[in-house]
């Protein structure tokens, strides 16, 4: 493999430089601590300079885009690599990077844990530079599971925050559920397997059914619509209010329900709510 | 099988009674049109009297429980079956059925579609009389998996009201991140599966992990804290703006959190919003 530099020696940058330490030259530096080595077989670099010298890819993990966009600026000089950017940002600040440097730029986002770094099922997203994605594949590889989305910078980054959008709208369901069960001596424990063995049968179906119906923009209400629910939605208001819980999800819930309903959608699927979300 | 007696021939009354009738004598009644029999091997009553007979069960799935209530009442002086009530309703209403009767009385929630009725994965939960439960095992288990929950009839509607939110809040983020994808042209049908791994892969685990938090009131932010996720957020909120997408449920997310960060919480995990929803 190809000689890499990681810059950035937080948790996660750190996990990366281990990783890829097992099958490459991997020389290392941060910002706050250069010439420090974070560990066995990884080079520590006294200078952004030095660290620049024989990369073929520079591998940046740190705090900000701020940081990210001042290193980029300070090695702008130096580069001859490619540059692969798993900092956290917005889309737009994916695009400033890019736009700013020579470099082929891709933008990454790293779905989990450092723990997780290096396993297969982890998935990593990228955007941006196709030539470096090609070029870099094998090393993006140890990583985890590498998904290419296109040559927009600004996408693997809108990808990430649109997980985590999912991850806690399902989160916050769960805790909510929990908690009206609770009212009733329901340990969290007994409810999650049965919602986990639902959310796999029934969720999982019911969502792929909804991509479809969202991408061709007709939401058939053969199985459940609009109308038929805001009775339920009620009904979850009054009792999670009745049991002493905060009502702002559920309400939620039933406001964009009546919105829909509104907007003359009420024998439409519950999928038919991504046009008021849209609106 | 002892013969059962359903009354209320809705689709969802209709699929119990058909998948009975293959191996017990099933009568059958409705309200709005007592003596019609809607398929065959159901034995059709004249008089809510004459279904009431022989019956060892009444299996009530009626619209709702201002229907089950004056049914119910209508019943009482003949009435020596158990009654399995199927109404979907509050607790309150499964409680004061309960009260009214005296019958053995359980109280069902179906989670599922009048076509799921008999398979083995479908989800049938209930509450109230325990010897009921065990007296009718057998004739429950035909009509799906049977989970029994308790002495308190309201537990059943409970335990269904907040499986729906949980449904809810999991396919409104979904229908969220779908449309925050499609900004950048990507088809729900290519974010699906991906969620769909990602939700039996990692959100599971998180699910059950949480779920242990909440039973025991302690939220380590080891891996994740409210004051790390809170930026993120503001990310999240801030894309979908620009995006020109409604921003509720991200902003929900963030203001139930930036409520957990002022209790004192800013250190602990994401779970620790269980706290938030129940004060």
């Amino acid at each position: 493999m190809d000689p890499v530099t990681v810059i950035g020696l937080n948790p996660r940058g750190m996990a990366l430089a281990r990783v890829l330490a097992a099958d490459a030259r991997v020389t290392v530096w941060d910002e706050s601590a250069p010439g420090t080595s974070p560990g066995e077989g990884l080079l520590p670099a006294e200078s952004l300079r030095a660290a620049l010298t024989d990369a073929s890819l520079v591998l940046m993990c740190v705090d900000d885009y701020d940081a990210s966009q001042r290193i980029l600026a300070q090695a702008e000089p130096h580069l001859a690599a490619d540059v692969v950017n798993l900092t956290s940002g917005t889309s737009a600040q994916a695009e400033q990077a890019a736009a700013g440097t020579r470099a082929r730029y891709l933008d990454g986002a790293l779905m989990g844990h450092p723990e997780h770094v290096g396993a297969p099922e982890t998935v990593l997203v990228y955007s941006g530079s196709a030539e470096a994605f090609e070029h870099h594949r094998a090393v993006l590889d140890r990583l985890g599971g590498a998904t290419y989305l296109g040559e927009a910078p600004g996408t693997a980054s809108l990808y990430e925050v649109a997980m985590l959008n999912f991850a806690w709208a399902t989160q916050l369901g769960f805790l909510h559920t929990a908690a009206l069960l609770g009212t009733a001596q329901i340990p969290a424990t007994t409810v999650a397997p049965l919602l986990i063995r639902w959310l796999s049968a029934t969720v999982a179906d019911v969502i792929s059914d909804q991509a479809r119906q969202i991408d061709d923009r007709d939401y058939p209400g053969d199985q459940e619509w609009l109308e038929l629910d805001a009775p339920l939605m009620d009904h979850l208001v009054e009792t999670s209010r009745a049991r002493g819980l905060d009502t702002a999800l559920p309400e939620l819930v039933r406001a964009l329900t009546a919105r829909g309903i509104e907007a003359g959608r009420g024998g439409e699927g519950f999928a038919s709510l991504a046009e008021i979300i849209r609106a």
